[in-house]
């Protein structure tokens, strides 16, 4: 079949977005490897499939494959793509909207400007629910690696984070510290790192590790559990600004009990259709 | 304006092609910038436009710009990717099509199984030509790279290539040894550098190092170049299968005073809309 597609992108983490309900493809593990492919195919992080819901009380439905066809659980840049796509291709008119993921219901909002808005839920510092092998919970924790003491934030965003501020993000030992952290044995899943040097109470640069994957452009669990880490510790306000390579996150989050929240762009690149 | 494009491939060398005759874009050096981003563009090695001939006896006009937004000469498989473009959107019925390239006029034949002869031209082996600083023609010279000698082939399709006979391109130094031969000073030019193992005097491997890029999928010009040597060099016949990384190539050359030609697949992936 002839495929419609849309080529995404939320601060250069880039998606195939496919509308699965105007159309009714057979993705298999297979396609997607192969659309995502950036030389024989069409090239992406993810493939996103925008689908109808199973619980009638929500707006749609939404899965998330990575380019080895593996189907991952949310991605807040994708989210945010989503949200756009839904709104452009006239699937919705709603600037709220609410989403079934396979880890449960998401509200987005499309803001005046065209940001979206994504409620990320509450941060979890409990470290056996990060995990993270720990005494106790805190808002820092000292752990040693080549015999050196490191201080770290640890917070999971429905996926582990570690995070150390830092005097300068741009000479901080990202690809060679970063891995090393993933690894340590306190992390039994291993973690994503971020490098987070502070500006203001309100503004902050980070650079992210993800794990398995290395340094990316634009994490978005990884703004979202640095900023909550930096509130833990005090030095950060409730908005902050986050400067990541691929470009701008906002992150609100009000302290303990309170969801959070991550306001971003997510831009239409172009319009394409591939036979499958 | 909205500007209709094809990707397409040869061999994993990709390209977006581009109508200019049906559309008449503004294609700057930051449009080809932008549009070749792989995250925040189409992606794509190179933009192939398709126009008017200058010269009203050939049937059209190419030209090929890297990712950088610089204008390139030719491209071998750039070159197949366009003989099947403009038979699929139907710009012309001919089997036999000749095209305006910045270094002359060149003719594309289209095969029955739709695979794309191309005259490449004869091969040079005059050293001054290539350019290569050596007393004499001859079939191979030997160079020296870290107190260790090399028998090396040296010719040139337009561009300046150095082939060395390897037991098992497998396990051959392309990425320790490549850039080194790339630099040598006997090359003022610098030089592409293949790496081919004889499997019979009908077929090779070959993987290339290319000058100012690295290790690359297919080579077309590699391949034309890596052949000639062979044949010269009295260890291959005048039809040879060159398998590479992104896959066959079948080049054709009946020795001196002769054109060259190479035999290659073109495969369009995908049809897209972008705003430029």
């Amino acid at each position: 079949m002839r495929l419609r597609f849309t080529k995404m992108h939320g601060l250069g983490n880039d998606f195939i977005v496919i509308d699965a309900i105007s159309q009714r493809p057979n993705l298999s593990p297979e396609t997607i490897r192969s659309l995502s492919d950036r030389r024989f195919g069409i090239g992406c992080d993810q493939v996103l499939v925008v689908d109808y819901p199973t619980n009638p009380e929500v707006d749609f439905r939404y899965r998330i494959f990575n380019a080895d066809g593996s189907e991952v659980e949310n991605c807040g840049n994708g989210a945010r793509c989503f949200a756009k796509f839904v709104r452009e291709r006239k699937l919705t008119g709603k600037s709220s909207i609410s989403v079934e993921t396979s880890t449960g219901i998401m509200v987005l909002k499309v803001n005046d400007s065209g940001e979206i808005r994504v409620d990320m839920g509450e941060p979890e510092f409990t470290p056996a629910n990060i995990p993270f092998i720990a005494d106790a919970t805190a808002s820092s924790y000292a752990i040693e690696v080549d015999n050196q003491c490191y201080n770290i934030g640890a917070a999971s965003m429905g996926n582990p984070h570690a995070v150390l501020v830092v005097e300068d993000v741009e000479t901080a030992p990202v690809l060679t510290l970063g891995p090393k952290i993933e690894n340590h044995p306190a992390f039994p899943n291993r973690v994503n790192v971020g490098f987070m040097s502070v500006v203001s109470r309100t503004e902050v640069n980070l650079r992210v590790f993800e794990r398995g994957v290395g340094e990316t452009l634009a994490c978005g669990t990884g703004a979202c559990a640095a900023v909550a880490c930096g509130i833990q510790q005090g030095i950060l306000d409730s908005t902050v600004t986050v400067h990541l390579p691929g470009g701008d996150l906002t992150i609100h989050w009000e302290g303990p009990n309170h969801a959070l929240f991550m306001t971003g762009p997510a831009t239409s690149v172009f319009h394409g259709q591939v036979r499958i």
